[in-house]
Formats: C-alpha cells, structure tokens, sequence
C-alpha cells in the first residue's frame, strides 16, 4: 500500500485499525513532513516582500532545503510501516529444526535493525527541520509567525516519537555495539532538537 | 476545497505553497487526528487479548470516544482554513468611505472570533486527546507503547500549536471580555495538556 497516496480520510482510519502498522513511527515522519512543509510556505511569503529584504537570501536556502527534506520524510513514513513488515514477517518464520530457529533469530535481528535503522533516519530529518524552523520564527513574514512555531512543535515531537521507535527496538537487538552508538547518537540529535525546540518556544512567547 | 479528501502528497504540497491557508492551525487538527487514530489503534490492539482483561473495559470506552474525537479534529482540519478564508475575505472589503470601513472593521472583527474559536475547539480536543493516551500508555498493549506515547507528544504539540493560533488572532480582537475569557481558557487548557504529557513521557521513559 502507497501510504502517500491515501487520502487524509483514509489515512487515519488505516492507523486507527487493529493492525500495528502503519503506527507511530510512519505518523513521526508525517508530522515532520507537514513542518517541513510549514517551513517551505513562511519562506515562499516572505521571499519577494520588501519589508523582508534582508531575510531573502536565507529564505531561498530554506525555499531549497525544506521540500528536499519533505520528501525525504515522506519516503520515512513508507519505509517505517515496510521495515515494521520485514520484521512481522521474521517473526512468523517456522522455528521447528535448530536450524530454523537460527535463521529465524537472525531475520529478527535483521529485522529490528531496520526497524530502528529508519526512524533514526527520522529523528536526523528532525534535527534538520529544528534548524530550518528557527530562522523561519526568527527572520520570516510575522504574519506567519504561528507556521514557523508549529514547524518547530513537530520537529521536538516527531524527534521524540522516533526516538520511541528507535529505543524500542534496540531493546531487542542483541549486536551491543550497535545498541550503544545508536543510543549515542539519539542522545545527541534530542539533545539538539531539543534545544531547538526551546528557542523557538522562547520566540513565539515574545511574538503572541 | 476538501482538505481530507485530498492525498497526505497533495496535502504536503498544498500546505507548502505560498498561500496562507491551510497552515499550522490545520496542521495542529490533523495532527490531533492522527493523535487520536493512535489511541484507537492501541485499544483495538489491546481489547480481546486475555493478558489484557483487566484493561478491556478502560480500552473499549476508548474505542468509543477515539473515533469521535478523530472526527472532531478532521472537521476542525477543514473549519481552521474556511475561517482563515472569512477573515481574508474581510479584509479585502472596501474601504472608501465611513460606511465601508465600520462594515469592514465588523467583518474582521467576526471573522478574527471565528478564527480564534476554532483552534479553542482544537485545543479543547487536544485536552480531551491527553485523557485518552495516559490510559493508553499505562494499561495498553505493551507492544504498541510507542504508539500511545506518540499520541501523547502529539496532543502536547498541537494543543501548543492551537494555543499559538488562539493568541495572534486575540491580539487583533478589541471586545476585551472575550480577549480575557479566552486567555484564561486558553492557559488552563494548557496546563491540563502539559500535565498529563508529563505524566505520559515519565511512563515512557520507565517502558523504554
């Protein structure tokens, strides 16, 4: 199932249903790229307004990055619900001979890598949205002062909901050595975002 | 123009271009949506499934409520850009003589109500979304834990990304009773909302 060409309508009630996948990590990359999107549209409203003149020259960067970024999030909310197959599908592998069960055990590994390999990816798209929404709140169109906020709310929390995911994950994934840099590496981009996320906060709060 | 009839792509797109509507204030009922599509996902994952019997009846009243929220915040969706639209539409009426600009200045003033009523409603529904994932997360299925913490992140963000909505308008609003009324709702909503996102990521850092 293409999950980009559900309509909205559908979209929800797919995740609304019994089954696990799409879930909370194909709805982290979807936030993003809605804030990526937020990011593209205070750009394009203040590029070619006078009163904005010196804040062009950064918005035509973020005019380029941030449907780059969108679509890389859209691409994550595909391949989270895929890699959450992958995965299912190990799972239910015959697991009768010694052999099967060793082929099985390493399908599942294979299987909970990808599954926390692609928010990761998710969680590195949202440090990347923090640092588009913070000039988009700082130097953008103030009447679109609101869109930049909201762009930097979905990054904080997109980040945290693929860092669920990736956590989750890595709690059955037994290579210790990935386990730890994976978890290094998560600790430093909420770190960022979340950083990110509070300047942007302290702005709106100046703003409104 | 149906906004949930058109493709989560075509949304993305929509979103992005240089028109003010829909923005983050669609944005924050969409991801209130998805919010609530969420909490649905994890009480049918979790209903029928014997290690679970002690949550089934906490779960099924959750089946209830969750579509019918998801409901509200996808008409909230479309009604957050049809007010934006009867604001616009004021501010384009003409403004040549005395007559006109009293006329012009009503009209904005309705249509700054309405603008600001709406996100109130979706920070309402944000409130109401926070009271259905703390369950989730606590006595879900534990499996899908993620996907009811994500519900909570996300009824955090959009409540704060209605709230942002909320107050640019009130700052254009002059019937000051209104402005005060709002404001205190507005702050107690909040409040409500950050409390229980708190509770819900303590539980997610003791699940993860």
């Amino acid at each position: 199932m293409e999950l980009t060409a559900l309509k909205i309508q559908e979209f929800v009630e797919e995740l609304a249903s019994d089954s696990p996948a799409p879930g909370g990590g194909s709805v982290a990359a979807l936030c993003g790229a809605l804030g990526a999107a937020l990011t593209s549209m205070v750009a394009n409203l203040t590029v070619g307004k006078e009163k904005y003149r010196e804040s062009w020259e950064i918005m035509e960067k973020i005019q380029r990055k941030a449907p780059e970024l969108s679509r890389e999030f859209l691409r994550l909310l595909q391949e989270d619900t895929s890699a959450f197959s992958t995965y299912m599908s190990a799972l239910k592998m015959p697991k009768e001979t010694e052999e099967e069960k060793s082929l099985r055990r390493e399908r599942m590994q294979m299987g909970l890598k990808e599954a926390s390999a692609v928010p990761l990816r998710t969680l590195r798209a949202c440090r990347d949205l923090g640092e588009l929404a913070l000039p988009v709140v700082e130097k953008g169109n103030a009447n679109a002062v609101t869109d930049g906020g909201t762009a930097g709310l979905l990054a904080l929390a997109a980040g945290k909901a693929a860092a669920y995911n990736i956590r989750i994950n890595l709690g059955g994934i037994r290579d210790e050595d990935f386990v730890t840099q994976t978890e290094k590496e998560v600790q430093e981009l909420l770190a960022a975002i979340e950083a990110r996320a509070e300047q942007i906060e302290n702005l709106m709060k100046n703003a409104l």
